[in-house]
């Protein structure tokens, strides 16, 4: 039986102790209390601090031991050398989890690895689990919560990562839109296969994201992440391929990259899409969260520019996917629209049409996606359109979104350029349809929908 | 000897005939007419349209015959039916030039090739040249002249664009940054070679992108790109590369994809750097045209993020470059900035070194660019940052660029994040820095540069 109760306090806490939290607070002093203050925690927060009687108005404690209520989870945001005694004080205090801020420990020198294996065995012998060392702990946007000491935008998105980096948790860059986020760092207890059991029953998550430099139980992961990614698409970032990424990652986390061919083999077996670059995990984030699944590799591409065409095409191929041979019945309806001595139907070439209609651009577009998406051929639609003004003739959004919402079970990508914001803020709003930022990443990505569709039909 | 008069006629017109101009005018009209006049082309301008005296004011004719001047290019943008006819009149007129807009020629059915050989031979008879069918015609800004139909801001950078699509003209995608630009179309007289040429001698020009789907004439296209390579770098996107791109672009320019192996092995014996997707083909234009070449495989990685310097050191490998062994020295020195246990100087960790320093992250960054650039096994940066506010301290901007010019020699590009929109603003206006859209493409960019250095080395 799966166990989540250890990740559930880290996720889920009623109390929250601040070890080492700073009385600086303001611009550039990444205080996590004040951080903490604005989103809104509704847990209690007990500052630690032997040199302040309060931080923000709020009570602070010279020590963990010192605070009279229960702590659930206890951040430990003091230098390394400080860590070992706070992590016995706070398994003393029978704190049930315990984020480590501070870096130097696997990720640093033999001093460092011993004290992490230290500290494990400390946290064991307490029943205390460790989150870190080297993280930024957790976020959780439906309790108001993110121990980053980096201010973040709380978005209630279905996506939860895990990752070993600050670069992929919810902060300043925020590459990743996510709900809920675990910062492994060195991943010394708490590892990726916990995580992703915890997200494996969270209502609230539908896609699961990973950015990892090396996983320690590779046995356990392979079991947990093939039953996982049969109920929700895992994508995940794998890094430390090469011999140089190896030595970086060594020094960034600590992990043992391992081979890379194997992570491939692995992830193939287990259902989890991997991302080639941070790209495509952005791409794949926004992309698996809204579509349907891809029930064929039939592709029918509508596209206003030519060469947009073209290069569809190209990727299509590239990627194992197939331009649908459009049906008889579809063609003959296609060929209406366009000038006499238009060869193709498949891509569907807009401009022509446009040209020939005399009609507005939208009229054209919801013409081409209802005759595509009724084609059995068509599994899915690869839309590509400059848009050259604000006025309501370029407003293609309704065309795309009534012509999806009557077929409902084909995946929509679109790549648009111009003068696009609205439109696309439209699409998005919708949550029916992913734009992406070039025709080859929305060719890639509908790619990778079919590659977890596979997985599924021959794992039911 | 090279003529490049005839695309010097299209390139640098005294005077235009627009044939086939609407009397519509404003929004959604595309009136090329009227975007000349807003544009303030120098030359002149004379419209053709049988049934108007005048356009936006404008003095028009009945034919292009009926013009009491010379004319240097016609623009033909009237349905295919006419177009032979007036391709007549034109050589008559003693045209130097003519640009045909309308499609449905070799990209079109039997009936348009016929039409299209019959036009070239035509122009041939009269010392004629085409640009097109199915063409936008061309820009350039240096004399504030475009013939697409889409109105496009114009900009005065060393970029010269030879295209065989709208997509990639100066025009509302603004893909490519350039401020000259030829859209070949079907290419049935006007071909890439003869814009090679044209650009070779621009003084204007200091960078060449291509956007191909077939050349005709290999051989000659063999031997002008690799004389122009050696003195200009030509970066290209060929599509059409597989069946089904092929199949589609028959129909868009009616070109002969041909083996795509064959265009790698021509590209590359010719210098010609190849690039993958649209998004590469612009982060090309942007780099190639401000940094410096890259005397060696030697790469310095500066990175805020330690997953950042991890992922930069994959990408080092999978593109042929090296991640820098720092000298003794320079290792003795960089030591010093990083707490005591942290175990590796490249990737240069410097979010620790700049916790260590308790200085403004700016103070970290500079020292971090200067060592690494006086090492003599580095020959170019890779630098990743996140920047965390608006305040004074995150403006890394004239450290970096002091570092820069201190060295002169070594190519920079740079991946930011957060909130950094005015530190790139500021890098990207000192023209001496690339910033890239990621990690991965920052290092892809490097290593193209570097394999355009190693031809010329290879081939001086």
């Amino acid at each position: 039986m799966t166990n989540i109760e250890p990740i559930k306090a880290f996720m889920e806490p009623k109390s929250i102790a601040l070890i080492g939290v700073s009385r600086n607070t303001g611009e550039d002093s990444f205080n996590i209390l004040e951080n903490l203050l604005h989103y809104g925690f509704s847990g209690k927060v007990f500052p630690v601090n032997p040199s302040a009687d309060q931080i923000l108005g709020i009570k602070s404690y010279p020590n963990v031991k010192d605070i009279p209520e229960d702590i659930d989870i206890a951040v430990i945001a003091s230098p390394r050398s400080t860590v070992l005694n706070l992590v016995k004080e706070c398994a003393d205090k029978h704190v049930k989890g315990i984020v480590i801020v501070a870096q130097g420990f696997a990720d640093g020198d033999e001093e460092g690895n011993a004290m992490q294996r230290e500290m494990v065995k400390t946290a064991r012998e307490a029943g205390a689990r460790i989150m870190g060392p080297n993280s930024l702990g957790i976020a959780n946007s439906f309790c108001n919560l993110n121990t980053s000491f980096a201010f973040s935008k709380m978005d209630k998105v279905p996506v939860g990562i895990i990752c070993q980096s600050g670069l992929f948790f919810p902060g300043p860059p925020r590459l990743i839109l996510a709900a809920k986020a675990i910062d492994l760092g060195n991943a010394c207890d708490i590892d990726v296969s916990d995580g992703l059991e915890y997200f494996e029953t969270d209502p609230d998550i539908k896609l699961i994201t990973l950015y990892i430099e090396g996983i320690k139980d590779g046995r356990r992961f392979i079991d947990v992440a093939r039953r996982v990614a049969k109920k929700k698409p895992i994508v995940a970032l794998k890094s430390g391929r090469g011999e140089y990424g190896a030595i970086a990652s060594k020094s960034h986390t600590g992990s043992l990259a391992g081979r890379d061919e194997i992570y491939d083999a692995v992830f193939n077996q287990c259902g989890v899409i991997r991302a080639a670059d941070i790209e495509e995990l952005t791409d794949l984030a926004r992309t698996f969260s809204c579509l349907p699944l891809i029930k064929g590799r039939g592709i029918g591409i509508i596209s206003m520019s030519g060469a947009g065409g073209v290069i569809a095409a190209d990727m299509c191929q590239q990627h194992k996917l197939d331009v649908a041979e459009l049906s008889s019945e579809t063609l003959a309806q296609v060929k209406r629209l366009f000038p006499p001595w238009l060869a193709i139907s498949n891509p569907f070439d807009a401009w022509p049409a446009f040209q020939v209609s005399g009609r507005p651009y939208k009229e054209v577009v919801s013409r081409a996606f209802n005759l595509m998406l009724a084609d059995e051929s068509v599994n899915g639609i690869v839309f590509i359109s400059g848009i050259f003004g604000k006025q309501e003739s370029w407003d293609i959004s309704q065309a795309i979104l009534q012509a999806v919402d009557a077929v409902k079970n084909k995946p929509v990508v679109c790549w648009l350029y111009g003068d696009h914001d609205d439109v696309q803020a439209k699409l998005e709003e919708s949550g029916k349809v992913a734009v992406l930022p070039s025709c080859e990443r929305a060719v890639r990505a509908l790619a990778r929908l079919r590659e977890y569709t596979e997985f599924l039909e021959k794992n039911p």
